[in-house]
């Protein structure tokens, strides 16, 4: 266990989040809000703590291995949050530190969940802030700063494997700093063009810009109590389509880069991720045209709400919790599979999904003819069993952790529907829920405990269960191993 | 595909049945009902179905693989059902055929959902066939017909393998005719030591008798509309630690017999069962004891509940839908696991969850040293690959049904807790839910697709998945293969 260079990339995680402040800094500079001071302050104290660390602990040996690098994530996750709750804290916005903790990894896990009650009273400084969280976390933090800081290779590769999304990780360039970068600039490039779209319907800059970065993290943070239904049926369509265009595999915008459109059309994950989008909204549009609303409005809302809880964003048009039960049903289902693995959505992932299917259609054959034996492909490669296994082992988790979490969260005063699905909506980096925590509510009544459980959830769903799993496992921390 | 095997066995088991029913025709003779007649009716029906297709029929080959032996378990349980239905519908008692359908179900699948809106209303003779399709589900009705007709080994295994619950099936004696006699040996001695201890407090013997049945086969058809309620404490406690017993593997009971002491009490999956149920109920016991109840009733109650949920067999001695939410919640987790393999109860089974714990265990040991090839042990012995892969898709399989029969549920006019535990309940063949389903109401006010969608889901808990699965494959009944 390489303690000192766990802390060393600890540190440089600080210090990146000291300089990631300065932008929402500007914004209350822009304009002259109060908050900038809290800004500065916060800012001092994540440079304080991560030049202390990486002074105080500069490595000796450079190595680390598969358990340090999920050290190094787990850590740096909760470190960033704490840090970035420090804001909301100072400027006495969010009154308790618990809150501001829960509304900042709600943020960087790209959940979305809040806790505010009048998000409209916030100034415009944090609102950035807040927002701008989602778009870090989307795509990941230390991937951001693999981008910036030289890393060896195989280094890299475990702290990747540890914060990327999926299954298996795509490794697009033989470098991994070049991989970074590529990312993070399909990233960008799709981010500027969402915005070009929203301002041409209208919608303000700061709005475009805020939108954006709920969006394309899959995050989901609005700055209208109403989230996204005041705005213009142009701008909500822009929105159904960047949600859903950044809840696919980013490797394939990659491919399409070098024209490798064959491979895209073929993916088994992109075909099934739309046909669950194309089917659920059909579904729900059928379904909901009962309740008096005209064909357009009907197909609007449930492309929009299908788009925004399949790829874990959690905008809402409407409040979907008035919805009939199937179409809340199947809602709830799309808030177990989540986008593609990939991209900056959450859930189980459309890739998980198709193994699992696969998986069990094999079974079925191997039932029938015993002799057989079956081969998984998927994405046009033969998928080896000890990834099966992991699929299937990360479900197993995966539902315990969800039953663990609902359970934790019926101690407190809310009902089943409320705490199932507040588990679902934290877990998943959905953010609103059904019952009590739905599109029209807030989570700002659970208690503190509570809070801190959905805290844990929203992390473990984010970073995909095993970082803040290991970091628990007491053998992990032993000097020797 | 050897269909004339297929239809002679179905044959065989409407003999059965029909045989069967003559326990209930003397029953009504006894108490001098009307509803002998429905019953020498039904008997009819039964021998006529019967007779022809084992004449019709007779198998020139009588050679079955695994896929014929999943057939005829999953063509048999609706046969059996269907035919079983016939005294409650000819009687009018149930007016309804899909209703008679309903209750049979979940009789012989042992799950004790009730579409009854009053059960004391109906004659003995009908009450105590609905109860004895109970104990005869419970142990398996393939599993009782090869206990009676002599069978050949290889060719019984297909088919207890089809039929008998668990990850893997234990054969106890060299010839699968003995282990099957040797199963219902300890099953009906079981029974009557209930039925004496029942006697001893005071119980009559017709209601002794109805309630053995009932915890015997882990079902739940009660006799008053407050089940269980209704009985003195000492009753109470009777039934909860039989049901208890009814939830262990029978296996171990066979050990026990031959003195095999260290190998039962070293089992993983009778420590893990039974920590499952004192933990569950000492929380349960604190967190109601908030409910102004003497420690002694909520201490009767808990073990009570949970003992019922946890063997799926659904009995209930108050109405746990008026708990609090945690302990909703508990009994909810509960609903999911189930009891042991190779016991009479339903769900997940005890030993599904501790290999999919282990088996979780050894992915994080590997993530933590990629190098490690770690092996899983259980009930002593080393688990091999493919069990352990074949307990992991079924975990996804039972997901997605579990998903599919909860949205199906959702077009009906009920409410979430209500649609998602009523699956819970049936798929998991415990009987009531919560919500308009709990222990205090019945399914009546379903829907008859619902009803149907019901009944599928609980045959396919009760024979866990594969044989209705493997039906639905058309490739299954290609002539050729």
């Amino acid at each position: 266990m390489n303690r000192r260079m766990i802390l060393y990339m600890v540190g440089q995680v600080c210090e990146i989040t000291a300089v990631l402040m300065v932008l929402p800094l500007i914004v209350s500079i822009l304009y002259r809000e109060r908050c900038l001071i809290d800004f500065l302050l916060a800012i001092t104290v994540a440079l304080v703590i991560g030049l202390a660390l990486t002074f105080l602990s500069r490595p000796t040996s450079k190595v680390i291995y598969a358990k340090e690098g999920y050290i190094i994530v787990g850590l740096s996750w909760i470190v960033v949050s704490a840090i970035g709750a420090l804001p909301f804290y100072f400027s006495q916005q969010i009154p308790h530190y618990i809150d501001a903790f829960f509304e900042t990894v709600s943020g960087f896990t790209t959940t979305g969940a809040s806790i505010l009650t009048d998000v409209e009273a916030m100034s415009k400084g944090l609102l950035f802030w807040r927002s701008f969280t989602h778009w870090i976390g989307g795509m990941g933090v230390l991937v951001f700063l693999m981008a910036v800081v030289p890393l060896q290779n195989d280094r890299g590769m475990h702290i990747a494997r540890a914060e990327m999304p999926g299954p298996t990780v795509g490794k697009l360039m033989p470098r991994l700093r070049d991989t970074a970068r590529v990312l993070y600039l399909i990233y960008a490039g799709m981010s500027v063009i969402m915005v070009i779209f929203e301002l041409a319907g209208g919608m303000p800059f700061f709005d475009s810009l805020l939108h954006m970065f709920g969006a394309a993290g899959t995050g989901g943070f609005g700055i209208k109590s109403d989230s996204i239904a005041s705005y213009s049926p142009y701008e909500q369509w822009v929105i159904t389509i960047f949600m859903l265009l950044f809840g696919v595999n980013f490797n394939l915008y990659y491919l399409c880069l070098h024209k490798h459109f064959k491979e895209v059309l073929e993916s088994d994950e992109l075909k099934t991720y739309l046909a669950l989008f194309l089917i659920s909204s059909a579904l729900i549009t059928i379904n909901t045209l009962s309740q008096n609303v005209s064909v357009a409005t009907a197909i609007r809302n449930a492309c929009f709400q299908v788009s925004s809880i399949m790829t874990t964003t959690g905008y809402a048009t409407t409040d979907f919790n008035k919805w009939p039960e199937f179409s809340k049903g199947i809602l709830m289902f799309l808030m177990l599979i989540g986008a593609c693995a990939g991209s900056t959505g959450g859930g189980l992932k459309v890739s998980r999904l198709v193994m699992l299917a696969k998986n069990v259609k094999r079974e079925l054959r191997h039932l029938i003819h015993p002799r057989s034996v079956g081969v998984v492909r998927f994405e046009g490669r033969t998928v080896d069993d000890q990834t099966l296994h992991s699929v299937s082992v990360y479900l197993a988790l995966y539902m315990g952790i969800l039953i663990a979490v609902a359970l934790l969260l019926s101690l407190d005063r809310f009902d089943f529907e409320t705490n199932l699905s507040a588990a679902n909506a934290c877990f998943n980096n959905i953010g609103p829920g059904l019952g009590a925590v739905g599109p029209a509510s807030n989570y700002a009544g659970y208690s503190p405990f509570s809070k801190l459980v959905l805290c844990a959830a929203m992390l473990l769903g984010r970073l995909e269960i095993y970082p803040l799993f290991l970091m628990m496992t007491p053998s992990i921390w032993s000097r020797s191993s």
